[in-house]
């Protein structure tokens, strides 16, 4: 982000009618929005975009969801016929959904099939994901999308992730990547029961016990312990970055993600705000990691993006302060009284 | 609310292609919303409306506000004319806003002035703000206007306030009705320094002194302590509640005004939703008292009534949800496995 920028939008809030700093964190994203964008005021996004990336995963076969693996196909017809959370979200923030099959077990319409790697991920409590071409192939397939986003024209990205199995995958990577033990990152995911949260707590422990000798090596550590749809969403939120595109993140699977583009590519954060707190635990996780403070916390955890839409109102919100609010000259008001 | 809506929103949730729960406070929005409208799904809000609440205190002679008096007044312009935080909120949020003049220290134009009480409120560390006729006309007044407001086809109310020195008032008020030190309810307001922050809880302690002896008494607290915008919002509160009409609460000085609406209609606080955390510290006692989780905690401190602005955004997306979203047999998605 772009510090001359930072520095006009921080005078130009000063000058606003309100009180210095009254208008708390909206003052510090309309500043941030400028950063990114380069300008004061920044211009209201023309293109919000999510990309929901969809990919199953082996593991779900061990019993770690309340939701059978098909549910990741049908899910996917109700993105794209507009059903689900995600598409409700969208349209209340005034964005758009790209669906793209990464990784979903079975055949999806070719429309959305261009990047596909593989059907399915490995069950990572006892195989691979992903080979390693197929990591390198994940990862650019984000990257790739990223591109043509951008070159779309979307100036706000939001990267989403459908796939029965999901939680159970960014636990693992996110409790090798902070160094924690797998009893404080399962969580309940779709919502499982105490008996499913056993299992999916020791396919954890196992996935944990082949990922930790890899966790040094992103690349390695998606090969191993990871998945298709999640590398290529870490793929997409480095290549975003790479391109000077801002980020809104949403849960779990995303901020696995994104703790590995930010090995991919340092710094890769400074382009990213958390959208909102997940419910799940390990999600905290990666906000401190990120050092990034979530806007919402409302025990969201869906993962589609929703979170990260929900949001999406106050973002613009602070453009707008910047862009419409007047000044105390314009509005004849007087400033504060020097003590 | 209505139980039935309530019950019917609840079931319809489990229906959607989600898993149960996943949507966390979201879901909840929805569910009240419902219940406020006797209906589910609940139908999107026709017109938000803000009235923003504007009078003068006389206690900010005493130097409690970084800002001299006259900028009342200079607001009430800004916001007739559209450059203030709550007129880009309220349009970010497709809502509208009106302005009311109930006891601005000087005249403003006739078209907001209609319910005018008197010319600003009493210095209330040394003397009653207001006298019992005009107390009670104010309090009339904010209920006229809650009446004007829902006639005219309103079906979610947002109260905003604007007087300088409103946060010494309304920290006054929480502090006796919650019983609180002094100490504890003094926050920067508009943003003063030290010695200003000295003089203002100098005189919160001598107002406290005067207030504390009528705390059971709602109507007595305002007229020895509090002030004719604050007794026009609690007036507005209670009538919207008995018209079985929504409200989004904004911050100190409205939950101030909460406070004492709840002391004249017991349970008006089952309609009203708190929209966010204000930085200032008597907020949070309020919220307490009144048993709200707010929306939103993003430091905000304007009391114009742009916080609640801010959150509405989440209760349109809530509405949608229930409305828009396609269940599981509609989109033929498999429901959660029983275990």
């Amino acid at each position: 982000p772009d510090e001359q920028a930072h520095r006009q939008a921080v005078a130009r809030h000063a000058q606003l009618t309100k009180p210095a700093g009254s208008l708390g964190r909206l003052e510090e994203l309309g500043v941030w929005i400028s950063a990114c964008q380069g300008t004061c005021p920044p211009r209201p996004f023309a293109r919000p975009r999510v990309v929901l990336f969809a990919g199953d995963h082996g593991v779900a076969a061990e019993g770690v969801s309340a939701y059978p693996s098909e549910v990741t196909e049908q899910m996917v017809t109700n993105f794209l016929t507009g059903g689900a959370a995600v598409n409700v979200a969208a349209t209340n923030a005034d964005a758009t959904v790209r669906v793209v099959d990464i990784a979903v077990a079975t055949d999806t319409p070719s429309l959305i099939a261009a990047h596909k790697v593989r059907r399915s991920s490995g069950a990572i409590n006892r195989e691979d994901a992903l080979s390693e071409a197929e990591t390198t192939a994940a990862i650019a397939a984000g990257r790739a999308i990223a591109d043509e986003e951008i070159d779309g024209g979307a100036d706000l990205l939001i990267a989403g992730d459908m796939g029965i199995g999901n939680t159970t995958v960014s636990a693992v990577l996110i409790a090798a990547l902070t160094d924690t033990e797998p009893v404080a990152v399962v969580g309940r995911g779709t919502g499982i029961d105490d008996a499913g949260w056993m299992r999916k707590a020791a396919v954890i422990r196992d996935a944990l016990r082949r990922a930790r000798p890899v966790a040094g090596d992103p690349l390695a550590l998606l090969r191993v312990a990871g998945g298709a749809d999640i590398a290529a969403v870490s793929g997409f939120l480095a290549q975003a970055a790479a391109r000077r595109t801002p980020v809104l993140l949403d849960g779990l699977a995303v901020g696995a993600a994104a703790l590995i583009a930010e090995e991919l590519a340092p710094n890769a954060r400074k382009w990213w705000l958390a959208g909102h707190r997940s419910a799940e635990p390990a999600h905290a996780l990666v906000l401190d990691q990120l050092d990034l403070t979530p806007l919402l916390d409302l025990g969201m955890r869906l993962g589609e993006g929703a979170g990260a839409l929900a949001a999406l109102p106050l973002l613009t919100l602070s453009c707008r302060v910047l862009a419409e609010m007047a000044t105390f000259e314009e509005a004849g008001v007087t400033g504060p009284t020097s003590d």
